[in-house]
């Protein structure tokens, strides 16, 4: 998608330990105009109609999976990452690395809100290691739902999660997929 | 707002500890099409064109956030609730006590994206006590910027958060107001 790819090479930040940043339009500070953009390249390669629900992880992937869910009319699950006190039982659960936070993280959906049922396009607004991706589909499974597939608007591509997914089967589309970065030149992967 | 108060009588659960949850189409699985709803009635009052950004906190706030940001074409910003290691420095931050997690945790937005220049409407899903709410304009101050208002979709009445700061001068709007819930009961606030 051109115009995320503008978007990473004019405003992305490229940091040591190849930590890309996109605060200022994805992450932090979100240009929801841009979000439904990519809402709407979402639906040119996935078939909304046969999704039932979008499912993401806190809290980034939020804004891009309710701004896609709103696009479709369609409702939005988050996974939480912890056990609050207002999560009664009955939960699908899979634990996860987090890099960000270098420590073990749970993602939580409720199994009310999740039914073998559901056919789920997974949204997220980045991938690197997959980790969060692999726990989402996960649960998927664990509902015994069916997965549509996954849509990720910016994949590190040389940190291997997004080929791993590939090459388990899944339909995962990233609309930039990024192959090298260094500050000042950032290399993205040719897709058709 | 009568569509919301709706759903919170068909759907939301009472429990023990003056609990409410809303749970199946505000803070879990969410309805988008409710929350477009939402931001339709915040537009009847504030003044949007003169909003230049919408601020809420993770997680649950950022679903309603992003589509209401969506819905007039204006730029979101979250708060963090955590220092990663991938924030750099150059820091608002406001201490809250959180309530849900019985622990106190900070509000942090990059100075980048919140300028002195920025009219901003604070966006919650949810609010109780307060905390987040008062973070949230401590940080707008800490800014410089000024603040709009905040609008929220449901106000726990009975614990004081929302009158402390209609108390302080804030334009604050909850679009359901709760002044006591039991389970099968629940009474709103009459509101103009």
């Amino acid at each position: 998608m051109q115009e995320l790819k503008d978007r990473i090479v004019k405003e992305g930040k490229v940091l040591p330990g190849n930590i890309i940043k996109v605060d200022g339009f994805l992450n932090h500070r979100v240009d929801t105009v841009l979000l439904d953009h990519i809402a709407e390249e979402f639906g040119r390669h996935f078939n909304m109609d046969d999704v039932t629900v979008i499912l993401t992880a806190e809290a980034s992937g939020i804004a891009l999976a309710a701004v896609t869910a709103q696009h479709f009319h369609k409702p939005m699950i988050f996974a939480k990452k912890a056990k609050s006190d207002n999560i009664e039982g009955g939960l699908y659960q899979s634990d996860i690395f987090s890099y960000t936070y270098k420590k073990k993280v749970t993602l939580l959906v409720s199994k009310e809100w999740l039914t073998s049922d559901d056919r789920v396009l997974i949204v997220d607004d980045f991938m690197a290691n997959g980790e969060a991706m692999r726990g989402l589909c996960d649960i998927v499974e664990k509902a015994g739902a069916q997965l549509a597939g996954i849509g990720c608007a910016v994949e590190k591509g040389f940190q291997g999660g997004g080929d791993r997914l590939r090459a388990a089967g899944v339909n995962l589309r990233s609309l930039a997929i990024i192959d090298s970065a260094e500050p000042g030149k950032i290399v993205f992967r040719e897709t058709t």
